[in-house]
Formats: C-alpha cells, structure tokens, sequence
C-alpha cells in the first residue's frame, strides 16, 4: 500500500476516535495477555480476573477476649440471683454440656463451646465458673471466615493491586497471583544526526534523548519500554528493525522521521508493513504523526522535537497502554487562570502551550512560556498546559482559561518571577525552596520594562529590572516613577552586576574600552532598544563622546545575553556587550566595564509574609556568597530597601 | 527511662505534631543523605541540589531552515529592487564578508556567518545569490544555549524527576545525577503467633501480612523497605534486633506488641533503647501507637490489627518519609456524602471508618463497611474513609460527611449493592465492571428487609432480597407491596436459591428432612429473626406441622449464614440451615431443603442506561453459567422482569 500524502491533516480529536476504535478492532484492549507473580511482587499490578479466597481469614474460630469458653445454652437463664455453673475442664479434654474452658485472647475454641464469656465477669467456685448473664453464640469470638469466607470474593477482576490488597491476598492464602502482563512498547530511535547521549558530540549532531523519555514515560504509564539501538535514516534497516519489533512487543514507536522530508521513511516503512491510518494530525506542535496498524499490532511514528514526541505520546501512546491493563484514564486537574499577555495562534490547528502558573494577589496567572517544538526547557520550566481550540485564532491578554495542571505543586505555591532574566533570581529561587519547601519559583524573561508592566498590572510577583536613565544616571528609580506615578510599589537591591565585553577566549583583538569599539578591525553586536544593557551602552558612549556610527555592527541587534555571546562564539563578530554569565557559558573572555544596579520590584500584599521571606534572603551571608561565587556580581548590599 | 504508661492517650493531631516536631530536632529531614545515579534511571527520583546544565542546548548555531547562511549585516539594505549578490563560497572556505554558503536543516552555522535566508527567497545568478531583503541576526538559526545554556539552572533542588526532566538533563550534558537517598526503613514483625504466609497455618495462629502490606506501603511513599525476619515475644531478641536494624535504617517500624499486655514489649525496649515520646493515641482503631527516638533515629511501634497497622502507618510514617526526600505531602481528594445510617462513635476519640460510596438518583451516598480493625476485606472494599472528630457522638442517618478518597475508582461510576448478601451479586458485579469497564459494585451485607429500605430511601441502587411471605408462600412480592404501597419499584428475577442443612462432611446424624430437627440427638443452630432464612425455615416446619419448641436449638441465633456454618464446623451444633456457597467455604455437607427466590430490587432513573446493562447480564449465557457452576443455582429465569 501506498504511504498516505502527509497533510491531509486529521483533527486530534477524530484521530484519537479513529485510533482507539481500530485498536478495539484488532483486539489490543481484549483477550489481555496474563503472567503469575508473587502477591508480594504484585503491588500496582492489575488482577487478570477475579479473585476468590482459597482459605477463611480467620481460619479459626478463635477467642477475641481472655475469659472462659462456653457453649452458649449452656448458660441460657443464668442471672444474678440465680447462677449457672460451669465445670472447668483442663485443656484437650473433651468438651461435655455444662462445662467450660480456659482461653486467652487468639486461642482457637475448644471444639464444642461457641461462646467467650469475660475473665471479668466470671465468679469461682473451686474448679467451677459462676456466670450470672446468658452468653450469645460467638459472643466475643473471632469467627471462623468472618472477614474472608473461603471461595468468597476478594478482588474483582481488574484491580490494581494496592498495599491492603497485597495484605488481604495472602490472608486468603493466594501467595502467587494472576495478573495482567505490561504492555510492552518498542522504541526505535532513527535519524543519521541521532548520537547516544555520553558520546561526544560533533556539531549538526543531536543526542537521542527522545527514547528515554518516552521510555520514562511509558513506566509511569504502568507499560513497559525497551529502547533500540539508534538506526540511520535507511528504509531498509529501519523496516527490517520495525518488522523485527513486530515480533516481541505489543506496540512499536518510531522516533521520528515522520514528516514528508527528503530522509522521513517512516511513513513509507509503516505503509509498506501495513496500513498508515492518520498521518499528520491538525495539532501545534505535534503536527507530522503516524498512526499504523502492522501485522495487527500498533505502530506509532512520533515526531523528532521533544516537545512534539511528548504531547503526541501522551495523545497516542498513553491511553493505550493504559487500556491494556484495564487502567482507568489519568484524570487531569485543572485551573482557570488568568493569561498574562496575548497569544495568537493559527486558525485551523489545536495549539498547546505551556506556561507557568503564580497567584498573584488572589488571582490565578498563567504566564506562556516559549512555544519551540525543541525547547525542553519550556517541558521542565512549565507547571501547566493550555490549549487553543482549533477553531480559536488565539488567547487574549488577561483571558481566563483552563489549564491542565503538569505536576503535583501547588500553583498558589509558585512565585511568578517575570523581568529582566538573572542566574542571581534563580538562586533566590533555590533559596526560597531550601527554607520553605512548598514554594516554587517560575521564571520568565520579557526584559526589565516588561517586568515593570507585569508588576504595575499583578501579573507578577518579582520583577528583576536595570533600567538607567540617561538623564540623571541614575538607576530604576526615575523610570519607575515615571510609570507609577503616585501608586506605591517596592523596590529592594539586590546586587551590583558587572556589564563588559565579552570577546573571544584570551581576547586577541585586545578590546579593552569603550574606544575599542570604534576601531576599524573591531565589529560588534548591539542589544535591542529597551533592554537594559543597550541603555547602558547608550549612556556610556555618551559620557565619552562616542557617536553611534563610529560603532562598526551598532546596528546589528539581538535580543538576548546568550544571542550576543553565541554571535563572538561563531567569529561572526568580535565583541559585545553583556553579563559574565553568558561569557562564561560558551567560554569567552569577560571584560568588565560597568557596574549596574539590579534590582528587584516586589508585589505582595502587606500580610504577605513571603516578601520577608525574600528580604531575609536577600541579607543572608549564604546568599550574596553563592551569588558571588558565580562571578561578576557585588552583593554586599543586598536586601537594602529602596522605595 | 522507663516506659511511660500506656493509656494517657495524646490525641492524633498532636501526636502528630510533636512526632514532625521531634524530628525535625534530631535532623531527620536536614542534611540529606545523597548518591549518584544515572540520569536515565532517575524517573521519580528528587534531585539533591540545584542542577546546572554542562553543556549548551543547542550546543551549536545550526540552521533551522534549508537555505544560504549569510552575515547579516552584508544583507542590510537589500530591497527588491536593488538587490543585494552574495557569492557561494564552497564547504570549508574560510568566510570573507559578501559571501554565503548553502545549509540544510540542522547544519551548523559556518564560521563568521549568522543568519540564513530560506532557499524559496533566494535567486541564482551564477555562482551568486541574490537577496532582495535583509535578514537580521540570527535569523532561522537556532542559536547556540537558546534552550538551555551552559551553567544555567536546568532542575531546581529538590524537584522530584520526570520523564521530560530525564530530556533535559541528558541534553545538557548530565548523564549522571546526584539525587536524595530513598529513606531506608526496617520492618520488625513480631508475635510468638506470627508465621510467615506460605507455611502451613495451625489454629492460634496469624499470617503475617502486615510487613508486606508495610513494605508495599512504604514503596509507594517512595521509601526502600526491608522486612526481618519474624521475631518471638521476647524482649532480649527484639531488643537486639531493634538495635542492630538502628545501625542500617533510616527509620525502624516494630509491628506489634505496642498494647499494655502480658507480652507486649515493645514500649519496654524503645523506652531502654532511647525516648518514647507517645505510647497510646485516642483514636480508633489504632490507638495502642508508640512513637520514640532510638539513637537519634525514629523507631516506630504499629499496632497489629491490620487496619490498625495501615492507618496508624499513613499517620505517622508516611509523611516523615515523603518529607525527607523532600516530596509534598499528597493531596488526598475528598468528596462530599451523605451517611446511609447513623455511626455512633465513643466522644474523646476520634474514630475512622472505611465507607463505600455510590451515586444514588444524584446524590453520593456513603455505607459504612465493619469497623472491626482486623477486618483486611474492609480495606479492600473501602472506597473512601470517614473520620469522626474527637468531640463528637458521631454520625447521623443522612448527615452530608467528607469522605477521604481511596483509590482513582470515580465514585459516580460504582453501583451500590445494599441487601442480602449473595456471591451472585458479587459475580453480577464482576460482569458489570468486565462489559462497563469503568462501573464497580460495592456490596454491604444488611439483609433483605434492610436491602428494602436502602432502595425506598433512595440510598442503593440494587438490593438482593429473599422474603418469603409466611401467609402467602409466595417471595418478595407481598412483603414489597405492604412496604412500598402505591410508590413504584422495580424487581427483577435473578435465580432459585437453594437453601438447606449444613452438616458435618458426610452427614453423620444423617439429617435429611426438617422432621430430624426434632431428633433428641440433634442440635440446631437458627437465623436471626427477619433474615429470609429464618421466614423460609419458619414456613416450612409451620407446613408440617412441628412447633419451634421442637427444635433443639430453635432459640439460638446467629446472623450470617457463615456463623451458623462455622458452628456446625466447629462441633457445638450438629446442623443449621443455609446456602450452599456457606457450607462450601468450611468444607460442610450440603442437603438440599427448598429453593427460594432470590430477587433483585433495582433504583435507577428511567433513563440510566445501568439499568439495562443488568438485565442484559442477567439473561446472558455466560451470567448463568457462570452462576450456576457455584452450584445451588438455577438461573433458567433470570433476567425476568417481576414488577
């Protein structure tokens, strides 16, 4: 058969009904195949059928008190004005009407005798027991098969095996159990660019981390995953490797290769072994998918960027492997909360897009976070996910949307960190973790003005800023005020920064000042207007005399620290303006050449005893040492409030 | 130190809080044990410290698009119509400005260029390309770190691992990872009556299920357990294993011997071995606790009783051992139900009780299971739990109580089963939940006439009833009428039941007809009035004519159809009336006395669609079957609509 044209883009939606339908057709969810396991091996497995007591629990009718056994009618009318006696037989001797024995508490009962009567209640009369109330049958015993009778039910088919259920099989005398087996997934990582993670790495390489993750993945989908050796991009080997999975697993991944691009087999191999269902589904990111059926097994090609693969696992490959092992759908939690800025989004396509999640002053906010297909950092960074129907030309600025909740945290327990990005901040982070657990920081950059706009709108809870104005030279406060006006706000130090040149490791070209930059065999890369670091540049050659053209590349902007360190690294240009950090990052020279004031705009409520929290940071010996540690930051007066 | 004495119970909050409090003092959850691990078995590990990518991902500029890479300042000015020539330079040609190179996708950037134009805008003149627009920096490249730069914060501390975190970490150059230590605790079980499961079980003594059920516990609190071997009653041994297990283990958890008794040491030997800070908690069950320090570390006495052991452990080892790997304490969900009957509870402690749950016509109903502590099958029905607060008498019929949740079961998909007991319902049960994969039968024994007023009330969906009508002869339709009058119900068939003599394997008195009841050589055990048991035997001796007073036995009564097997069983009666599956489990002589009808009364909306799903099953070959190979069925007319 012929692989399907890519493109005739099914809605998720249909795609996830069609897929889960034709599983249904070839069996996957029915005739489960089963193993036995030791019942103390069995936690979180799922029982294959139902399971009944091989043995009564208890197994014996046994005393419940220390006191003596009786046959009940024995003492049928005793009451206190009139007695009945009971002879005491010594134990094994055999039991005859009106007599009775010694038990003490778990003591199987005597054969005969039906009922414990209390140590306390009973009178002695020499070898005999006066008893003055009738006893009921079984009063104060443990009856045999009271909580399990054998033969009787004690998991229905199904079950996932939990501790008490561990308990109560062995109680009943399963010590093996019949469960149903893991589905087992194959995953075949491909592409010629494709390396083993821990073996070096040339450039145009990319690590395989894709089949760990999704391997990971599998496991806490209660499946079980077997990784392949990494395979080139030729049809015949990975048709051969996907014929040869076939055999052993229930279900076959291909990552990626699934788009229509000179070296994507994927969809070819899976038409050739069988039927291509769905290829392309109507979904950002996640679009180039296959779903196959081969030889009456499930084959899946997942798209290469990590983001994508892990959204269109959880669309495909999750429920599934669910499924098959009876397993109820995961219930997603989810939040309304407020979207910080717009996020438009093409009509026609379901978008997904992470974000972080803070509450900032009684309001629950959700701020996007970068949406690249490659960007693992936007997996480990978000806290959420929210989806753009496909019908919705996007989101708007301070929207309320559902968002499905990625993690366990507490979004009430997230401090949403929104300004001018710094390792510094992070480490507040980490520090506000180390002493109060539950708290979690998100971080997103939009440069020290956006952060500004987030704080003046409570988007935010911190805002990193170093804004100088050219004016006064002096830093934050003017433009503050200019923005505020006559609302309050709070402004704390948090460090001076080191701002300078990073230039190639050693510096050949010896850039060592700002009149450096106006030599002929010097080009250099600028920061965007706005950002902070362009501001002091601005001011600096100001102060000097240095006009803008003078500058070889003053035009030439980017918008990042790591955008102007990445531009030195590939020799496209000599020097440029930034933190150390991004030097040091990618092995550049660091030449220091102003000092600036970053600080940070707080936005908690007055009780809000988190703001203590940070200034308590913010001074302590261990912060401004850790900080200072990573080089290029002064923080002796950290923590000074400053409006 | 001396034992303090048992008895001053603490209440549990508390109790609790000095317990987090203690430990905290001696250090439990402060500088954590660490190990190294590899970062692809890392899944739902916590990282120990803060974790800082080694390398930068992307660790190279690399086109994003097939096109020329470019100098973006070579392009500035370019315009349609005065276009900007750009001459190709082959592979490995050292840059010089004014020129390009051709890029695939995923090609790095060649040295001295930073910018691609996409192929489709560029024309060929020659060996030229010709731009008619500029291309700005960094254009479709992705720029090297522009996901995760080197030395920037990959994983916060103490982020518990996910799949997508294991990406990250192995993309920025992690391979191995320093994670918190799983907490290490020792299980003692102790009890001269213990044995372990497996081995041959003689009355007087008890499997030992609860260090599995601990240990199973402890792994899903993502501890690491170890069970020791059984110890005797003898406080030298437990003394020294205490102690040895104090040299290895984080945490040591003795299980029981935690009560006052005779042979109770355990409070003895923590007290000689260090501090018992809590002996003895006012709740139920679970109350005899002990909480104590050995040696700086905590050992923790678990009562035995099984459901004492499993709450007392959720209450004070849980925590402590989430807590020192740093992971939240997990959210427990809580529904709200209304009480099906009232609870009364013992004011000055405060009591658990395990409920199932089910939604009735719209409301969510909770019945209570036993509340026995030894009861294992009531943890393995319990749906959801209950506490009564300390100062309270207890529960109300109908009173709306938070019920805790157990399991991921949606409590909106179980059916409650309320009435007389029977395996058949069991097996219905079994059915539903294989057609309706999600749907769970929850069954709670209360007989037939209390069967009738769950269902009048709107409190149970299905009722088992066998009620014959001693004027009538006929079943269940009579007693029905009288009780639901004009309101409408719905009863349906489901099978002849026979009920006969339990006797002793191979009928030794040769009791075969009701007439041998009056036998001065019989003994006789009876139902409690109002089981249908106890009407069918009423009925029938009344039918021919013998009285009551007959009946050696006639006054003794007992409540379950296992009860009154267990005591023909245990030889202190010679035979009682019953169904076959009772006399099965104890390996009893079954004789066939009469058959009954054994009726189901069904509450469903109209249009709930549950309602025919059972009279589906009922009329299914397989049901019948099924039923009917437990021996004592006939099922020919079930499914059959009576009213």
């Amino acid at each position: 058969m012929k692989n399907k044209v890519y493109l005739d883009c099914l809605n998720r939606e249909e795609a996830q009904k069609l897929w889960i339908t034709k599983l249904q057709e070839i069996g996957f969810f029915s005739n489960l195949p089963t193993e036995e396991v030791l019942t103390t091996d069995a936690l979180d497995r799922v029982t294959a059928h139902t399971v009944y007591a091989k043995v009564s629990v208890p197994h014996y009718n046994g005393s419940a008190m220390d006191g003596i056994a009786v046959y009940a009618e024995d003492t049928f009318g005793a009451q206190e004005n009139e007695p009945t006696t009971l002879k005491l037989l010594p134990e094994g001797e055999p039991f005859t009407f009106g007599c009775c024995y010694m038990v003490d508490t778990g003591d199987m009962m005597p054969l005969g005798t039906n009922a414990v009567i209390m140590i306390e209640d009973v009178q002695w009369e020499k070898e005999a027991a006066e008893i003055i109330a009738a006893a009921a049958p079984w009063q104060h015993v443990r009856i045999i098969g009271e909580d399990i009778a054998a033969h009787e039910l004690v998991l229905p088919e199904h079950r996932c095996i939990c501790p008490t259920d561990i308990a109560a099989l062995l109680s009943a005398g399963l010590d093996t159990i019949e469960v149903l087996k893991k589905p087992t997934v194959a995953i075949i990582p491909t592409g010629d660019e494709i390396v083993t993670p821990g073996q070096s790495l040339e450039p145009g390489k990319i690590k395989d981390v894709n089949s760990y993750m999704l391997a990971a993945a599998i496991q806490t989908w209660a499946g079980h995953a077997e990784r392949f050796p990494i395979l080139k991009d030729k049809k015949a080997t990975i048709q051969s490797t996907v014929k040869e999975a076939l055999q052993q697993f229930d279900m076959v991944i291909v990552n990626a290769g699934t788009s229509a691009g000179r070296d994507d087999y994927t969809a070819e191999v899976l038409a050739e072994l069988g039927e291509v269902l769905v290829h392309g589904i109507a979904t950002k990111p996640g679009k180039p998918v296959i779903l196959a059926l081969c030889e009456g097994k499930p084959v899946i090609g997942l798209p290469g960027y990590p983001v994508s693969t892990m959204l269109t696992a959880e669309l495909f490959v999750r429920d599934p492997v669910r499924r098959r092992q009876c397993l109820l759908a995961e219930k997603a939690e989810v939040v309304l909360a407020s979207m910080v800025k717009p996020l438009p989004s093409t009509i026609g396509a379901e978008e997904y897009v992470r974000v972080s999640l803070g509450n900032v002053r009684g309001k629950l906010i959700a701020a996007p976070l970068s949406r690249g297909a490659g960007l693992l950092s936007s997996l480990t960074k978000a806290q959420g996910i929210v989806k753009i129907e496909m019908q919705s030309a996007g989101i708007g600025k301070g929207q309320q949307v559902p968002v499905r909740l990625l993690r366990q945290e507490n979004p009430q327990n997230t401090l949403l960190a929104v300004g001018s990005h710094d390792l510094a901040v992070e480490l507040l982070g980490v520090f506000l973790r180390r002493r109060y657990a539950q708290i979690t920081l998100a971080c997103a950059n939009v440069g020290s003005m956006g952060g500004v706009m987030a704080i003046r709108n409570n988007e935010a809870h911190i805002a990193g800023v170093h804004m100088l104005d050219e004016v006064t030279g002096q830093y934050n406060i003017p433009i503050l005020q200019h923005f505020f006006k006559d609302e309050p706000y709070k402004l704390v130090h948090m460090a001076k920064r080191k701002q300078g040149f990073m230039v190639p490791f050693g510096n050949p070209k010896n850039i060592r000042t700002l009149e450096d930059l106006t030599r002929k065999d010097v080009r250099f890369i600028n920061r965007q207007r706005g950002s902070g670091t362009r501001m002091l540049l601005d001011f600096e050659i100001k102060k000097q005399g240095i006009y803008p053209k003078q500058i070889c590349g003053y035009e030439m902007e980017v918008a990042t620290h790591m955008a102007v360190a990445a531009s030195v690294a590939a020799g496209s240009v000599d020097v440029g303006l930034g933190v150390q950090a991004a030097a040091k990052a990618l092995g550049l020279t660091f030449v220091s050449v102003a000092a600036e004031d970053y600080d940070l705009l707080l936005n908690f409520a007055d009780d809000d005893e988190r703001f203590l929290m940070i200034l308590d940071i913010l001074k302590s010996k261990e912060f401004r040492e850790e900080v200072e540690s990573l080089g290029g930051y002064d923080l002796s007066c950290s923590g000074k409030f400053i409006l």
